[in-house]
This record gives structure tokens, C-alpha cells and sequence, in this order.
């Protein structure tokens, strides 16, 4: 017998199961070539050469010391190991001007834990943290986790910044914490320095208006994949009391490899016991800590980024391509994904029309958003040109 | 301001990380060598040569293919590579006799990853798992994440078997789970085969008689640590609801990597669900999967195992030594564990009279069980030599 939890996430879970398996029995009837998966955001781009040469490095400077196999697969400290840190706040304070050291930084098991860690920490039963929709559905389940309560922000179609208004009429005495993800899964837009100045000053107000913390949690898997001159951003300046979760998986294409950071600033309320708690629950919630010689791998490729021009280029030709056939898109300016208006109110019926010409999105309402679709274009060049066509047709039927 | 939980894991953990900090010190004051750190249970004994060989033939299998590090390092199910756990079961098979095939095995974030889980799959809040005192302490944790009741049944002084009639008496209607851990974590006990085949017809009894599930939880992070002859067992032939955790961080000496298994045998009650309630609950625990690379790195070396001959050196001498001492100790058939009983009631007098002599050990309360201390003797043989010239000044202490 499986728990009441899982018993509903069993049948929750048959919607995404079930366009996995059509994905692939679709490629497996009409060729793999033919079929225009945009399901699924799993990066394109191989990781940066420099990855496996340091993996390699490592190695070998570890076979030449005596039981130095000890040091490079051993345990550490449950935050990691202190040097890595040290090099990721360095890395850090050179990039975005702050004051980081080894001690704000605590390894993750990716970012997906390094949420759930936060999360732990900060969040009591009944607590209530907010998103801003479109949002990554899997928030969601973090959320109950800790029997916290999602309170999910109504979306801005005008341009998908997060709309303020419903933001600061959502906060209540029992919020603890704020999401945000930009770039933006599903949306692919950057939250502009204006929109975080007004996020911060609501946030400011609030917690002097109930006398509580309200942490601002910076999920940032996007946050080196910005196109069209968008500066990386880095988000503990806009706002004390932000908690920063990364991960490795995008910039260096490592997504199975589960590593990722989370950072507290020393200003941030209590983060002493944060940066403690957070360690101790990556202990209690069974990470007990980042794997170990890709923490060392990734600390020697700070610098190196995957080719985010390869995106780009997916980018330009999906956006113009749609929008030339008369799709309703949000122009994406960072992450690899295209945020697409349904041509009829129920979203689900077009990605059910999509199928027919072999065309895979996921339906907004797997974000919180329905009358949207997410297409993401992490695939070959290849893929999206010959989808064009098939999107053609697609769009013979809305005429 | 962290939550109501970590608050109080911050102030008990204080006592544990006094003990780390405490080691450190006198390491400093006192020189490493002078100091008796029988504290952690930390593999002492490097990986086998072939884990980095088996790292680097995949680094480069891997660059000689196209886009070859997108597979390596990037997502799979998340139960892990097909072909893994595929190899992770014929090997079963082969050394127990067993007939899983790949969708009985769940690859995961090491053993603790693979407990919490199993917990999360199977435990309602108010739910009851039982443990057999003593027991490794972060089993209380695991069950907290989910609201589930420790159940403790009293220690069996006489050879550390477990107390079964104690056992069968705390079996209720709420009990989802029992855990087993054997070779044991702190006593280094193996339970005897005639034990599991009693435990497995208590077992079967009570889940008649309350017509509930009862599954028992093998960890079995020590399973192919065994002395004097003892066989490497696999339990899920004793009773047909069996769940395994099991972590090559010992076996393989890469504690840091965490990387591990879960194996659901088809007879288990549910089996399906549970498999696909542990892959869902892998992911919405931030798991998501178990790190890539590492995954087809263990899977070359299934058949290899760390130097156990090193730590048999260190249990005979170090049993030896205590018990000529006059130190009353359980006979290490397993683990890298001595269990010592404290010659006074308090063994925290015991364990800070150690300290003294620069000895440092756990007191078993930590474990469920006052009255013991346990010896975590993975450590150099040297340290365990010049130990018991200290030990022998503390047991004067004693006299």
C-alpha cells in the first residue's frame, strides 16, 4: 500500500507519463526525424570540453597521492567542500561585485534540492509561498513537501512580468517566502531591473507591515542563457533577504549529474541558522551532500558556459517562424523556451490538433496558465526548420 | 527565521558537532597522530583501481561519439539508466539467486536517499516504522520528513540479536515498516539467518491479523562487509515484502558520490505502485535522479569491492586489544563498528573520560541504547595500535 500522497500523485502524474510514452511511440511509427518533440527541457548542447578534461585531471592528480581516492569520492563537510565554495563565492563577487565567501555557499544535489533544502529550512506547516504564474509546476510538490501552501499569482499576459498588483494582494501574515525564475521557464522572459526594484520595495513594505521575514528565493538554472545583449543577473542586490538556488545543468549541460549551490548572503535575517539549517537539512532530508568529484569538476569551469549561440539560433528562426504564421509569441530574451498563445481558449485541444502533425508542446496549465503552450527548442536546428512546415499546416486549421 | 523544526535541530545538533569540532581541536593542539578519532564512520580503505579507470574509459567512449557527453552527464528516467539497473540485477541474480530484471531496481542518491524515498512512497503522517535499538540515528529524521512515529524495540544485551517477543509486541495497526540494518550500524552484529526467517513469520502474522501491509526495510549499506567466514546475505528471500536500500559508498569506498539502489521484488504487495510512487518520489524530492556519470561508473565495477582484509586487521586488534583490557565488546561480525559497553551507567562519563586520553568515541544513547559507546574503527592500523596503549591508561581509570 502506497501512501494517500502518492496514491493521487500516481494518478496526477498519467498526464506528463502519458506524452512521454506518445513521444516515443510517435518516433517509433513515423521515424524520430519526423516528430517535432518540444516536450521536454533537457539541454542540447554538450557540455564544454573543459568538463570532461578536468573530470580527467582530477583523476589522475588523485591516483598519484597515496589514498588520495579517499579525498576525491570521500565525504565532506555536508555543505561541501570548502575550497569548491571559496572558488564559487569568488567567482561570484567577480562577476556580480558581491562579498561572498566559502561559508554563504552550501553544494547541492542540483538545484531541485538545493529548493527542497531551503525549503526545509524555512518553511513551517500551513506557511504559504508565493509564485508568479506561468511557473515550473514541480514548485508545487516542494511546496507540499513541507505541507506549505502554493499561493500562485495571476499571470500578466500583456508581457508576462509578474503582475505587481495581484503580487503585493497576495501576501498575507503567513507568507514566508516569494519564488522567482528568471529568465522564466515556461515564458522565457527576464524580469527587467525595474520589475526586481518593485518586487524588493513590496517586499520591504510587507515584512515592516506583518513584522515577519519574507526570503525572496532566486531559482537560477536559466541564468547564464540570455540572448540579445540581456546582462546575467544576479539577484541579492535588488533585495537583503534573497536566497539564491543554482544549478550547473544548463550552463555546462550537465542535468544528470544533480549539482548546483545555494547561496545566503550574510544580510540576509538570521543566516547564520539559515546556512546551519540548510546544511543540516541536506543531511536529514538524505542528499547528506552534493556528489563529490563533479564538485570538484565544475569548480575548475566557472568560466566556461555552454554554446548558448546554439540556442539562439533554435530561438530566432522558432519566434520568427511562428509569429510569420500567425502565432500569438512572447519573444523569448533568455532560457530555451517559447511561450505560444493557443489559437482557441482550451489550450489542451491545440496541443491535441499539434499531435496530428506530429508536434509535441506541453499545455499551459501544466504552468498554472492555460490558454498557453511551452515549446521548448533545446533540439537539433534540424527539428525546428522541419517543424515549420508541419506548424504551417497547423495553422491552416486556426485560419 | 527558520522553521519551528530546524530550530530544534539546531540545538540538538550541537552535541554531534561539538564532537567534530572537538576532534579538530586536539588534532591541532595534539598532533593528528596523537589523536584516536574512533568517532566516524568514514571508509578508510581507497576506491578500487578500477572505479577511476572504469570513470575514465566512459570520459572517453564518451568524447569519441558526437554529442556523446549529452548522454553521459545528461537526464534518464528517473529511476536511473535502463542498462544500469538492468547490470545491477543480473549481478543480484548471480550472487543471490534472485530473478530481477532493470524495472526492479531504482538507482538513487545514495542509501539515505533511497530511504527517504521508500518513506515518502509508503508512510501517511501518524504511519509507525519500527527499529531495533540500537540503530543509526538518522532513521529518526527519515521517518520525521514525513510524519511517521520511530517505534524503538528494547536492545538485547545478551549478543545484540534483535529482542523479537519485545518486537512482536510493538507491531500495531499503524506499523508501515520495520527496519533492518545488517550487518549493523553501531554493533557490527550479523542477524542470523534463523533470526530473519523468525522475524519474516512475526512479520507475516501480524500483517494477517491486522490485514495491513508491513513492509521490512533492508539497509544495507555494509552488505558485503562481512568477517570469519559470514556469507553476504540478501533478505528479500526471507519475506515477500522486503524493500532493499543499498550504497556502494562503502563497497566501493565513494561515500562523497552518493550513489546507491532501491530493489522492489515483483512479490512485494503493490510492487508496481511502489516502484512508480519511489521514481515519482525520487523527483519531487529534488532528487530527480541519481548523478549520471557515477551510475555507469559503478556498474563496471559490480564484482569489485573495497580492502576488507584492512578493516578485519583493525577489529581483531582492536576487539582483542579492549577485551585483554578488561572492556566487555560485542564480537564484530561485520561493519566497521565495535560496540564497547560503558564500564560506568552514564557512558557519557565514559566517552568524556576517553577524551582524556585523546580517545574519541559515540556514546550509544545516540544510537537508542545508553550504556554502550561505539567504535567507528576505519581508521589506520597505526591508529589503532598506538590506541590501545591510551585505552590501557583509561581502563586504569577503571580498576
Amino acid at each position: 500500500m502506497v501512501s494517500k500522497r502518492i496514491q493521487k500523485a500516481l494518478l496526477g502524474n498519467s498526464a506528463i507519463r502519458a506524452m512521454f510514452v506518445e513521444g516515443k511511440a510517435m518516433a517509433e511509427k513515423y521515424g524520430a526525424e519526423n516528430v517535432y518533440d518540444f516536450s521536454l527541457g533537457n539541454p542540447a548542447t554538450p557540455a564544454p570540453a573543459a568538463l570532461n578534461d578536468a573530470i580527467r585531471a582530477l583523476l589522475d592528480e588523485s591516483d598519484a597521492i597515496e589514498g588520495g581516492s579517499l579525498e576525491l569520492h570521500g565525504y565532506m563537510e555536508n555543505a561541501g567542500y570548502s575550497e569548491v565554495r571559496q572558488e564559487i563565492a569568488e567567482n561570484l563577487n567577480k562577476r556580480f561585485g558581491t562579498g561572498f565567501d566559502a561559508h554563504n555557499i552550501i553544494m547541492t544535489v542540483g538545484a531541485a534540492g538545493g529548493l527542497n533544502i531551503i525549503f526545509k529550512t524555512i518553511l513551517d506547516p500551513g506557511d504559504e509561498v508565493i509564485v508568479f504564474a506561468p511557473f515550473f509546476g514541480e514548485y508545487r510538490q516542494y511546496a507540499a513537501n513541507f505541507d506549505a501552501e502554493l499561493v500562485t499569482v495571476q499571470p500578466n499576459e500583456a508581457d508576462f512580468q509578474p503582475d505587481l498588483t495581484d503580487f503585493e494582494a497576495k501576501i498575507t501574515s503567513k507568507t514566508k517566502a516569494l519564488i522567482v525564475n528568471t529568465p522564466n521557464n515556461p515564458t522565457g522572459v527576464i524580469y527587467k531591473p525595474e520589475t526586481m526594484k518593485k518586487i524588493a520595495e513590496i517586499l520591504e513594505r510587507k515584512q515592516q507591515e506583518y513584522g515577519t521575514d519574507i526570503y525572496l528565493i532566486s531559482d537560477e538554472p536559466y541564468r547564464e542563457l540570455v540572448y540579445d545583449g540581456n546582462l546575467e543577473d544576479f539577484l541579492t542586490k535588488y533585495y537583503k533577504n534573497t536566497l539564491v538556488g543554482y544549478s550547473f545543468s544548463k550552463s555546462l549541460s550537465l542535468p544528470g549529474e544533480r549539482i548546483g549551490y545555494v547561496v545566503v548572503p550574510n544580510e540576509a535575517s538570521d543566516a547564520e541558522d539559515l546556512i546551519r539549517g540548510i546544511e543540516i537539512s541536506n543531511r536529514t532530508l538524505g542528499f547528506v551532500n552534493a556528489p563529490s568529484l563533479i564538485q570538484k569538476a565544475v569548480a575548475r569551469c566557472l568560466d566556461e558556459k555552454t554554446d548558448v549561440a546554439f540556442y539562439d539560433e533554435n530561438r530566432v528562426m522558432l519566434y520568427e517562424g511562428l509569429t510569420k504564421l500567425g502565432f500569438t509569441c512572447i519573444k523569448p530574451e533568455g532560457a530555451f523556451y517559447l511561450w505560444v498563445k493557443s489559437p482557441v481558449v482550451n489550450e489542451e485541444d491545440f496541443v491535441n490538433e499539434g499531435k496530428k502533425y506530429n508536434i509535441l508542446m506541453v499545455k499551459g496549465s501544466a504552468f498554472g496558465c492555460p490558454g498557453y503552450v511551452r515549446l521548448a527548442y533545446c533540439v537539433s536546428h534540424e527539428t525546428v526548420k522541419k517543424s515549420l512546415a508541419a506548424f504551417a499546416k497547423l495553422a491552416e486549421t486556426y485560419r
